[in-house]
């Protein structure tokens, strides 16, 4: 039975540049690289070979417990491109609650994070913004004004 | 600053072939059916059109308040095909905390969800199986046996 989420998996073409986006973004690594190199793995994925380096990355003292696993492929080596639009199927975007998201958004604006619009946009009971890891994969902000409810 | 992680969105092809797929794995429904047109979703997507349909689903009762917000863009449509491969750069899959592994494969199966390998692989300190969603989207299950290490 499903208990729970536990992390989302982000394939990336170079883990040392992925890190750095991510601790400037505000994560920290919460579990340090270890190189795996294992059958097992390649018959879980299906993959020719199971090589590949992997560590944890979290938002500090997150009470979710959620995580970022984050790897990069050795053999088969991180293949592709993100999709490049929210339209695109697939795991399209991960979202961060943030408590302020124009101070947020400045602040990772001055330490080199892109985004996609000049300001936050107002959705349903959310302000958003949305930001590009160094894969270009979409990473969205969210502060929530009002109660749950829908938001894409 | 970042507070902790939200949700993950999964954008499908069919909004109601993939609500029937996430709850037979065992999610539910958390936030009904909204259909939205704005533009100001199109301005934090960049994309031409703003209008989708858009849900949420989580694990009963799970402690981490995560959800997957599942979208069907109907303007721009949903397009394009899930990543082919674990080494696929981008948000490669979402992965499950399970109770018990082995009799959760077996009650998926017989609820037609299909899986990689025919058995849960042992990779450090788990024991995990992936399925595909109706789109091909990788979703993985994971019982951990020992504890917390890295793991893919």
């Amino acid at each position: 039975m499903i208990e729970d989420f536990q992390h989302v998996c982000i394939t990336c073409r170079d883990l040392e540049t992925s890190i750095r986006f991510y601790e400037r973004l505000g994560l920290e690594v919460i579990e340090p690289v270890s190189e795996l190199n294992e059958e097992a793995i390649a018959r879980a994925f299906q993959t020719a070979r199971g090589h590949l380096k992997v560590l944890h990355l979290a938002p500090p003292g997150a009470p979710s417990k959620m995580f970022i696993d984050l790897v990069q492929w050795l053999e088969p080596a991180s293949m592709g491109e993100a999709y490049p639009a929210a339209n695109h199927i697939g795991i399209n975007h991960l979202a961060f609650r943030v408590s302020d998201i124009d101070a947020t958004t400045a602040a990772l604006r001055e330490r080199g994070i892109r985004f996609l619009s000049e300001e936050p946009q107002s959705i349903g009971p959310v302000r958003t913004i949305l930001a590009t890891d160094p894969d270009g994969v979409f990473v969205q902000l969210l502060e929530w004004v009002q109660g749950p409810q829908a938001t894409a």
